[in-house]
């Protein structure tokens, strides 16, 4: 099991793991505004696209929370739609974030109002709570789906942190290696430190270690290597947004680290939720990358590694392509090549069941 | 024209700039002793394989310089393979190091020894500053044929370290850079800041925007997405050694930047001199390569960056095979596939000439 509740509802707060604390302090951050919330999104605070995609929807509801019970019903719906534009600015890359705000809104949409104001917060709440659940079944399903592609690997890669850590519970990319450890399969797990923010080395090795899973630090210009030295059976990663096509938004380096899985014939898994899936978009050519500040990479280690005045290129993410995606794992199992009919089909039965 | 001076001997000193205090502070170090030449060696104060070459030559002169002058040629010689052995050990990677010193050992060799133990330790300081006037000249020639190469290209991209920081002056890698401003050709360069240790964002983009030359830093995983938006002319890096059969062992990363430029078409240079090549090794598998501490990634910005406990492999070399490397750039041209026949004849037309 993975060490830690990421994101919880306590006592009338959202409480998350600040991980921009992390390796140094475990500490947890109670958030009971919105405005603290996009803070915490914006600053990485809360990350990973399934908890972003949470804390969001625990967002829209710390926004109404306050409104008066008295108040018009169209004035809630005025004053929601714009706490709704004011979370989806936080980031633009992870879909989950849009889906997470979109369906809060559909909870208190439609014509009748039965119970007033009182019911519409009751509602936003219930949604939230309810994909704090569904996030943590999905989860669970990913894992077992991955865990059977991986379990005769004995040593995995990942890039960034698609852990427990980045959901909430199991996380995506790493629960296949949780279901193992339950199952008594150990991997032993690469985690790329993915620069510039090191999620790698402060947040997977961290939650890693904490479940007591073998986990080696390597810096992300060594995953070549490693490849060529036969050292990595498979890699898995998450993702922020795939297309109906099957390219890969992730973390930036994870097309790096795909083009060098292909060189050496490692397959390079995916595994997200149905959230992260973006049919809207046919190709990663249109997924918005976010450019995140300078300092991330010319001081972000409490002091300055580039000189003053030099410029800096910071994307936050990067699109990996579909050929160079052996499989993405999903809760409702593994789709392959040809991503282009494959992905509509899961969607379209999905949509359908619903 | 590059900016510094790496190394000098001036006062009956190597004086160097401490590389491992840039970009924060630009500090000169006067080494006098071999036991700091070896430390400064060994914890990259002074580091890139042709700057090792001639730090490792004045090296062995400061072990002997205080050797009694009626001392006899028998224990001069005994004293100088120990500390030849001592330098030796500093590095294991780069060969420029053992071709340095081997250097310097042929110099003093020979059966008559006119003028005795005083004129040997002058052939030898003599070797030193010889070594340090070619690879002076070799970098321009560098810079030369590289120019040619890449006066068509807008946008070049360099791994690690190959400037005038890493060599006597002008540099390997960066050599075409600093000729091309000089005929008026200003490139841009893109510097991988290199992980582990910085050496692109604290050392490359400090000696290139010093020296005017546009520069923008980037983390090393962000060099595939730069290349898919084709951002990226062309490659240009050094090297540590080169096999017989064109294996390039460099800054670890390296060969992952390789993957990358044959992926995308982008021509992938090395510049390096011909005390680069090692025509003993056949091909890379049997080139050493120098493992380095776990702190260098887990805490190297003096912040703890990985959990505690948490193991760490971090090789500071990789070997790129000679298939993806584009061609060679020597002080005597620029080699070309199939490196299995050019090589040898190359260092052999050079053996001959000598």
């Amino acid at each position: 099991m993975p060490p830690l509740k990421t994101i919880a509802w306590i006592a009338n707060a959202v409480r998350i793991v600040d991980q921009t604390r992390l390796p140094d302090e475990l500490v947890y951050r109670d958030i009971t505004t919105v405005e603290d919330m996009v803070e915490s999104i914006k600053t990485l605070r809360i990350r990973g696209a399934p908890a972003i995609g949470i804390a969001a929807a625990f967002g829209m509801y710390l926004a109404m929370r306050d409104f008066p019970e008295t108040g018009s019903r169209a004035d809630f719906l005025t004053l929601t739609d714009k706490n709704a534009d004011f979370l989806a600015q936080s980031r633009p890359t992870a879909v989950n974030l849009f889906w997470a705000i979109e369906r809060v809104r559909e909870a208190i949409a439609g014509s009748s109002n039965p119970g007033g104001i009182a019911a519409m917060k009751r509602r936003m709440l219930d949604k939230a709570l309810a994909m704090l659940e569904e996030d943590r079944a999905a989860c669970r399903f990913i894992g077992e789906h991955g865990f059977e592609l991986l379990k005769a690997c004995k040593n995995i890669l990942t890039h960034c942190n698609a852990g427990g850590l980045a959901a909430s519970e199991y996380g995506t990319a790493l629960a296949p290696v949780y279901v193992g450890k339950e199952r008594g399969t150990v991997f032993h797990v690469y985690a790329d430190e993915t620069r510039p923010l090191l999620q790698g080395s402060r947040i997977t090795a961290f939650e890693l270690h904490a479940a007591g899973i073998p986990v080696t630090v390597i810096c992300d210009s060594m995953a070549a290597a490693l490849m060529r030295n036969r050292a990595v059976d498979a890699v898995i990663v998450g993702a922020d947004r795939i297309a109906a096509n099957g390219d890969v938004a992730n973390k930036i380096g994870t097309y790096g680290v795909a083009l060098s899985a292909q060189a050496h014939g490692v397959p390079f898994y995916v595994a997200a939720p149905l959230s992260t899936f973006d049919a809207r978009i046919l190709s990663g050519d249109e997924i918005p990358i976010e450019q995140r500040g300078e300092d991330e990479v010319a001081c972000g280690f409490g002091r300055r590694t580039a000189p003053e005045g030099v410029r800096v290129y910071n994307p936050a993410f990067d699109v990996t392509p579909a050929e160079l995606v052996t499989a993405i794992i999903t809760e409702r199992g593994v789709v392959r090549p040809p991503y282009g009919e494959t992905i509509p089909r899961l969607l379209d039965n999905l949509r359908q069941a619903r």
